[in-house]
């Protein structure tokens, strides 16, 4: 632990971050200020990552921590079609958390931030009994009139999603059931995260681990959608695709029918009948029976949900920059989901994705 | 408790606010989008309370919380000459939390938010275990140029303070101790806070309670020193006068030298030794053997320190908008904080401030 409040702030003061654009008073004064791009409107938002709720640190590196904490928001960003440019970052932790956890918590958010731009440029620390709370809250810009919303969606437009969903939840259960993926977990920290698409992992395992630990916001698809005017409504999965298409079909006023034989679901491993029985408890409960309900509810896949009008669907290409995009139904006037299940039967789709005020 | 997460977005859609100019996107979608004024820059400042180090539920009402809460940023937007426009409340509680305690929680900031024009664009909530964590981000504007740094205090500069210093350390010390003072309290939610310094209170104890539960954040003063150009250098007095003083000295590579005579700090009631002797556990410690110490390291007071150039001097006025400003001492070029005590000495005033990192 730092000895000192001056001590911790003289430290990240002196961390390596990205090329300042539009920083005038960073941290270490009583405020930052910064400059936006002329004609953008300023995106804001705000997300936290609690112990035992987000992660748990027997199961995640700090540097996992720090990444997917700020990923979160990062994700929101990509959500509307917008830039990220600044972060603040306010860390409540215990006193007996150790300099090391909290220098590799920073390296991870400041080495995401890196590759997307973004500056850390102020937060808020405090000692506090009970588990690590972190809130991170990026403020970013769009092109006036460029914002893609939730709620664009029109009955006849396609839905589309981008990647592979479910897989994040996987990967956390592999975390929670395998001492051997434990250390390949460990010794992952050091490595920067690669992050692209391309990159084919060995097997599955490791491809869903590195997905729950490093997951990418989708920034490129995000502005690639709002340039080119084709998505009609846009959302990040977040909590689980049944509830992100939920928010996006409750904020458009409309509802949807979806194919599971569409749906982008993550391949399961022979062991995983095994892998599932495991008994670890865990710090965010998912249903996790089928690879359907793992793509169906999983969540913190960051990918995105977005709707297309019938005459520009054909424009969507197979794949951007690598990333898939999969055409997965369709938005209908009537307000329900609807399931197409494999034997062709439709089903109603109930949001089952994570809910902090429900018992769980 | 909310039921549910969309009950709770839902309620506090259906909240007043202030009237949103610049809204572009608010609480709902996937991040909020605004607008700032042209040629301004963005001042972005986030702060965390929580619960048993910024607060504690017996002491505080819910409405405070929330008040204090929103006034910490809004204080540093006030420290750096600038306005307040949006803000995004992160808030994470245990399961236990009461509905009303919520919805009182959030009264406070809006009630806040409302006088001073700041809307609620967006945030985050979550349960968890352990105390409630309430962080708060403002964003706010400043017209280009014309922000006031820490950094900008030269030798022979005069030290200037608003308002009473100690005050809310000393409210604090009355809340701890006086039953009859805790139905007061009590007896303060549902009334809309009385903030300004005319409005004078009964006696020294409800005004002590009254500034430590609802301060009040300094902009007037703040647009008037930045407008001005009378300050070279400002910083909100939120950790104590010690502490903050050696934040802005060191900021500016300055020393500073003040006379204890001149600091204007609270009268202590004929009571003040019993109240002192008060055994209640504290969630902040504090010196407070005497009035002094309560304002030298007392915090909280969210009043404004600032250095004025020694030919602007004479144009500071005794009181601005009621609020009285006292010139407390000078910077100098030795880097040593001196406090001249009411015999004469000088004595090396150490920050005592609060500091998370530190072992209190």
């Amino acid at each position: 632990m730092f000895r000192r409040e001056t001590e911790f702030v003289h430290w990240l003061r002196t961390q390596p971050r990205s090329k300042a654009r539009g920083l005038i008073l960073g941290i270490g004064d009583d405020a930052a200020i910064v400059r936006l791009s002329p004609r953008y409107q300023l995106i804001l938002k705000a997300d936290m990552s609690i112990e035992d709720v987000h992660f748990a640190r027997r199961l995640h590196p700090p540097r996992s921590v720090g990444h997917r904490a700020l990923a979160r928001s990062l994700s929101d960003v990509a959500a509307v079609g917008g830039t990220p440019r600044f972060a603040l970052v306010s860390l409540a932790l215990s006193r007996e958390t150790s300099r090391v956890w909290i220098e590799e918590l920073y390296a991870g958010m400041l080495a995401l931030g890196k590759q997307f731009g973004v500056v850390l440029v102020g937060g808020d620390t405090a000692v506090l009994r009970g588990g690590t709370v972190v809130d991170v809250t990026v403020a970013g810009e769009v092109r006036r009139g460029k914002a893609l919303l939730r709620s664009g969606a029109e009955p006849g437009d396609r839905i589309f999603v981008s990647g592979r969903l479910g897989l994040s939840a996987l990967g956390l259960r592999f975390l929670q059931s395998s001492p051997g993926l434990r250390l390949l977990r460990r010794s992952t920290p050091p490595v920067r995260p690669k992050l692209s698409w391309d990159v084919r992992p060995i097997d599955i395992r490791e491809e869903a681990i590195r997905a729950h630990l490093f997951p990418e916001p989708r920034f490129a698809l995000g502005h690639f959608l709002s340039e080119t005017h084709l998505a009609s409504a846009l959302i990040d999965v977040s909590d689980g695709l049944s509830t992100d298409l939920d928010h996006l079909c409750k904020a458009s006023g409309v509802g949807a029918r979806v194919s599971a034989n569409r749906i982008p679901a993550p391949k399961l491993p022979d062991s995983w009948s095994q892998v599932r029985r495991s008994t670890e408890p865990i710090p965010r409960p998912i249903p996790d029976r089928s690879r359907m309900e793992l793509a169906l509810h999983g969540g913190e896949d960051y990918e995105l949900l977005f709707t297309v009008p019938p005459r520009k669907a054909a424009k969507i290409p197979p794949r951007y920059r690598g990333v898939p995009l999969q055409c997965i139904g369709e938005i209908c006037r009537s307000k329900e989901l609807l399931l197409i299940r494999p034997d062709g039967k439709e089903t109603v789709l109930r949001p089952s994705g994570y809910d902090h005020f429900r018992e769980q």
